[in-house]
C-alpha cells in the first residue's frame, strides 16, 4: 500500500530504480492455462525500449525480460509470475552534481521532503524506467484479453506539440518512430523534432488509445467505475497531466441532445461516451486520451535551489527524450490492458463469465 | 470490492438507491478525538441538495444526515462512523414506462447487461443521488484536514456550456446558484440557463477545484500518485468525462522550458504542475479540473430500444437538472477531501507526521 | 482499513456500539439474482439474540434487521446491501462507575490507550453486540452457498467447561439452549450452569463447526489459504483464544503415517486434515474448532485500576452471559459462511465457476 | 489477491516454485532511513536453511539473498524492496513418477483440481521452499521493530511428538538443531528423532512464540484484531493446523475469575490473555502457539490415486524433513514480525506514533 501495486484481482507489484541492479514485478491473479513465453512480453518491451530511435534517449538497454516463476511447460499455473529485467547501462558516473539539487519539474523536491533519504541517480524510483515492468505485465493482460474476449488495445500519438493527427491509420503507427497515425504529417513532425532537439528543448504530446472487442459489463458502480479506474491507471503514468474518456472536455459545451448516444436495434448511433455508460463498458470501442507534459530534463538553463535552499542555475546533461509522450504509447496500452484485465476478473467473480459470443450492440454501421 | 468503497486507510463505503428506503455510508479510519456533529456534515449536504434553486431538479429532499456511531460525547472515537439519510420523496409513481427501456446516455443498458436484474426506479444505484453520502463523508475529511493541516478545498463552475469564468472570486461562488466565480457573467448565465430549460435540453460544465495549505509529501510513488488517485476519485463522479491536473491538456503544446516550474529560495516561480511533482504534493496549491457531460434526461425526444431490442422513441419526463455540473461542485470538493485525507494517513503510516509548521516552499509572491 | 471490514470480494463492513443508536453493515459483492428477504436473515439473528434463554444475558433486543438497499423485487441487484438494526434497550443508566475504570479481561484498558477517547457504555465498539451484524451478513452468504453449491454450515458447543460432548446429533443442537449436540449430557450441563450462575462466575467453551458440500478448489496459495482465512475470521470473534483445523493440536503427537489421509478411487480414507490440503478445500467436510474464554464480566470481585492508575476493587453488575461460547455458535457459522463465500468468488474470478455437479472425492464410505 | 501477498501497509508479495529458477519478494511500506544490508536478512535465512543439520532435508541451498532495490547508501529509501534468491539445487531428475500422482497429505490433489495445470516438481508453489522469502521479509520487520520500539520476537519448539519442553531457556534454543528450549531433554529428543528417521516416518511439533516490548495499542477493532491477524499469518504457514493465543484451548475449562488478568498500579498480575485484550496489544508479552502436522513425505508406503483416479501405492523418496515443525521456528518469528510491523504502521496512520518511552503496564513483578 506504499504505491507500488495496482489492481484488485489482477495485481501488478513492481520494484526497481533507474540506476539500480534490476527492475522486477510480481504479476498475480493470472488464470491458469494461458500459453506464455518471454517472447510474448518482449515485443512491447522493445517498442518502449530507450535508444530505439534518434528521438528518444540514447541510453542503451536490452530490456531482456526473464520469467522466473508461475509458468510451467509453457503455460501459466495460476500462481504468481515473477518478472526480472537486469539494468545494463549503469554508468558509474559522478552524480555529485545532482545529488543535492532539485531539478525543476522533477520529483527530486517532493521525494526529498517525503522520504528524507532518496536514490538521486537518474531519478531513482521516480524515473520512467520503472514503466518497463508495467509494459511487461500489460503484455500478459493483453494476451489474455485477446485470447478470451478478442479485445484489441491500440494507442498512438494523436498530437505532438503543434502537430495534430488528422487521420488514424493504425498500420502507420508501427511504421514510424513517433507512433503517429497520420503519414501525411510525418515530414512536418520530423522537422519539428529536429528543431526541438537542436534547441535543447522538449515538448508535450497527446496519446490516444482505443480498445475494441470489449464485452458489455466491465466496471463496478460508484467508485470503481471502469472510466475511474482507467483515469487512475493512466494518470499514474509518469508525466501524465490529464485523462479524458470519449469526448472528454468537449462535453462542456455539448447539449444533452447532442451528446447522448442514441440506440437502435442494430447498435448505438454514435460513441460520444467513449464506450462507458454509468462506469460500465457498453460494448462500444473504449476511447481515451492522455496528455503528457514535456520532459523536464532539457539543455535550456533553468533556476533552482539545492537541499540547503541555495539558488543554483542548472542545465540537464545526458540522455533524455525530447518528447516523453512518444515512448508512452506502449505504456498507455499496458495500463489499459491491466485495468481491463482486472475488471474482467472482478466481473467474473460476481456476475460469472462474460458472454463473448453474444452479439453485443456496438457502433452502428453506416 | 464490488465498487462501493473508496480509500485505503480513510475508507468510505456506501449503499443506497435513488428511490430506496435510505442512503448510508460507513466512514472508517477517522482519527480519534475530532470534534464532530451532524451540523458539520449538513452544510455541504445542503449545498448539494436537490431543489435548492430553480436550475436544479425539483425533487425535494431534506437530506438530513444522522450519525449513528463512532462519535461519543461530541468527539470521534476512532471506530467506524455510520451515516444515514432517509429518502423522503419516494413517489409511488408508475415506473412501467421506463422499466423495460434503456434511456440513452444512462446506465440502464449497461446495468441490465451486467446484472440482469436492476432497480430501474430513477436509475437505482446508478443515480447521482448516492453522491449525498460522498458529500457527507467528505465533510468529515474536510474538517480534519482543515484542523490538522489548515487545508482548504474550494471548487466552482469554471465553465458552463459557452459561458467561461474569466475571474475567480471565491466569495462570489457561494452567492449564486451556479457556484460561479465570475459575477460579471451571472446575467449571461441566467439567460443561457432559462433558454436551455425552455428548450428542454441540457448542457455540460467544467468544475475547477483548488486545495491550499497542503503539506509536501502526500502521494505514493508509481501507481498511487496523488494525481492518479485524484483522477480516480474525480472521474468516479457521475457524468465526469475528463480530469486534468495543473495545466492539463495545455501541456501538449508547451515546451519544457515553459512548463517546468522553476524554484527560488523563496518558492516556486509558477504552478504549471498544479501542485504535484512525481505524484507527490509539492506544497503549492493543488489545482484540478473536471468535465461533466450534459444531463441525459432531457425533454427532447430521442431514439432508443427496450430490453427486447425493439425500437422506441422516448422523452424523459420528471425532475432533472439541466446542468449536473452545478450540483457537482460540493461533490468534487468532497472527493478531493476524501483522497487527500487518505493520503495524509498513508503518509503518516510510513513517514510519520507531516510537518505542518515547517514553512514549505509555495508559490512565490509577486 | 481500520478493522471494520472483512473480505476481499464478498465484503462486510460494520458499525455500531453496544449502547449506540443502531448497528449496521454494508454487504458488498453479492451476486445479482439471489432471492433475499429480511426473514432470511432474521432466523440466525434470533438464534444469536440476547435474552433468548436464562443462560444468556437478560438484555432484551428484538434485533429486527432491515434491508435498506441492494434488493429489488425480492432479489439482489448486485449492488451494496445496507443492513440496519436499531438498538432498543439503551437504558439511560448511570455509567459513571465504569467510565474511568479498566474492567479486567475487557478491552477498556487497550481502547483507552489506543484511542484516548472511547465510548465506555457497555464496552462501546468492543462489545460483542456488533456480532449481530456478522450474523446478518453471514446469513446472506449461507443462503448463496446453499443455493449454488449445496454447502451446509453447522456449529455446536462441543465442550462447555468440563462437560464434553461425546456424540454429535445435529438435530439436538437446535433443541436445547446450549447448542449442545449430546442429549445425554443436557442434565449435567443444566446443573453445571445453575451452579455457575449462582456463584456469579463464568466459564469457557469450545465450538465445533462443520461445513459440508464444499467444492474442491476454494482457497489461495501461500498467504490466503482457506484455513488461514478461517483462522482470521474465527479468531476475530470476541473472546476467541484458539482456532484449529481438522485434528488441530493433536497433530503434534501424530506420526506422518497416521496423519496423512490416504486416497482411494472412491474417496479419502480419513479426514485428519479437516477438509483442507495445501490451504485449498479438498471437497471433504471442513472441520474447525474455536476456544472461547469465560466472560470477564462476573459478580466475583476483582482488582483493577482506573484511568489515573489508582487501585480499585470492582464487581460487574448487570446483564451478562455466564458462557459467551453459547451465543457464539451462530457467529461461528456466520464467519465460516463469510469466508467461504469470499473464497468462492475469488476462485471464480481466476479459475471460473466451481464444478459443483462433478462428483468430488469425499470421505470414503465404510 | 490470488493469495501471494500479505499485509495492508507493510506488504510482502512473493513468487517462486520449489524447483523454479528463483524465489523472490517485494517488500513495500518500509519506512525510509532504516539501515539495511543483505547480512541483516541472511542470519534468519541461515537458521531456516535446508541441510543445516542431519534432522532436516539434505537438499543443499545457500539461500543467498540479494537486495535489488529500495536501499541506497545502506539505508531504505521508502520505496519497494526487491529480494531475490536463486535456486541452486535444481536437480534435473525425472519427475515422471510424481507428475500424475496425488501424494497423500500434499497439495497435489487440490492444486490439480483448482488450476488444472500445475508445476509438480517438488510441490511447485505449494512447497515450503517459498517460506524463505517470508523469513527474508520478516527480518526487515524484525529489525525495524527492534530499533523503533525495542520489540524482540523469539520462537522455539515447545513440543516435538511426545517430547515436551518443561523449561524455556532462550539461549539454549539457538544452540541445538531442534530450536528446543529445554537442555535436559535434548538427549531424549535426539534418540527419538533417530528412531523416527530409521522408521522412515515423521512427527508433528508445537512452536511457541513470544514477543516482548510491544507498545499498547497495536490491532484494530472487530475484524483485524491483532490476534486475528496473527492467526491468519501463522495458520498460513505450511503444515500449520492450529493457532492459540495466551492460554489457548485451556480457556475452555477456565472460570472467569481464574482467567481474567487483574490489574494493579504496577502492572497486570498475570497473562492468561497472552498480551491481547479486545484484539489490541496490552503491552504484556505476546504469546502464541502453533501446531505443525507431521511431514507427509515419508518412506512408509501409502495408498493413493493418480490423475485418472486409478489406485497406486506410493513411497516418497528423496530429501525430506522428518519434522517440519523444527524449521518452522524462524518462519513463525517472521510471520509474527510481519504482522506486528503492519499493525504498527496501521496504528500510526490513525492514532499517531506509539509512545514507546511511556512506561506501559506490563507483567507485574514478583
Amino acid at each position: 500500500m506504499a504505491g507500488n501495486r495496482i489492481g484488485t484481482l489482477f495485481t501488478v507489484t513492481t520494484f526497481g530504480e533507474s540506476h539500480g541492479i534490476a527492475l522486477g514485478a510480481i504479476v498475480d491473479g493470472v488464470p491458469p492455462g494461458l500459453a506464455l513465453t518471454e517472447a510474448d512480453l518482449q515485443g512491447d518491451l522493445d517498442r518502449r525500449r530507450p535508444g530505439s530511435s534518434r528521438y528518444t534517449t540514447a541510453r542503451r538497454e536490452a530490456d531482456q525480460v526473464k520469467i522466473l516463476s508461475g509458468v510451467f511447460e509453457g503455460k501459466t499455473t495460476g500462481t504468481s509470475i515473477g518478472l526480472l529485467i537486469e539494468n545494463q547501462d549503469q554508468r558509474s558516473k559522478d552524480y555529485s552534481d545532482i545529488a543535492e539539487l532539485f531539478r525543476p519539474g522533477h520529483a527530486d523536491y517532493t521525494y526529498h521532503h517525503k522520504y528524507g533519504h532518496r536514490d538521486y541517480r537518474g531519478g531513482g524510483r521516480s524515473s520512467a524506467r520503472e514503466t518497463a515492468m508495467r509494459v511487461a505485465a500489460g503484455a500478459i493482460a493483453k494476451k489474455y484479453l485477446a485470447q478470451v474476449c478478442g479485445v484489441e488495445i491500440r494507442a498512438c500519438v494523436s498530437q505532438l506539440g503543434p502537430v495534430v493527427a488528422s487521420q488514424y491509420d493504425w498500420k502507420q503507427v508501427e511504421q514510424n518512430p513517433f507512433f503517429f497515425p497520420d503519414a501525411s504529417q510525418l515530414e512536418a513532425l520530423d522537422e519539428y523534432m529536429r528543431a526541438l532537439k537542436k534547441a535543447g528543448d522538449s515538448v508535450g504530446a497527446k496519446v490516444r488509445v482505443v480498445a475494441t472487442g470489449l464485452p458489455v459489463g466491465l466496471g463496478e458502480p460508484v467508485f470503481d467505475r471502469l472510466d475511474a479506474d482507467l483515469a487512475h491507471s493512466l494518470m499514474g503514468i509518469n508525466a501524465a497531466k490529464a485523462v479524458s474518456i470519449g469526448d472528454g472536455f468537449d462535453v462542456v459545451t455539448q447539449k444533452g441532445s447532442e451528446h447522448r448516444d442514441e440506440l437502435y436495434p442494430d447498435g448505438f448511433a454514435s460513441n460520444h461516451a467513449g464506450g462507458v455508460l454509468g462506469g460500465i463498458s457498453s460494448g462500444q470501442p473504449l476511447q481515451a486520451e492522455v496528455a503528457f507534459k514535456p520532459t523536464s530534463s532539457i539543455m535550456v538553463p533553468g533556476q533552482s535551489i539545492n537541499v540547503r535552499g541555495e539558488p543554483v542555475e542548472m542545465v540537464t546533461r545526458g540522455r533524455h527524450d525530447p518528447c516523453v509522450g512518444i515512448r508512452a504509447v506502449p505504456i498507455v496500452e499496458a495500463m489499459v490492458a491491466i485495468t481491463l484485465m482486472d475488471h474482467l476478473l472482478r466481473h467474473r467473480a460476481q456476475c460469472g463469465d462474460v458472454q463473448v459470443d453474444t452479439p453485443t450492440l456496438s457502433m452502428r454501421e453506416g
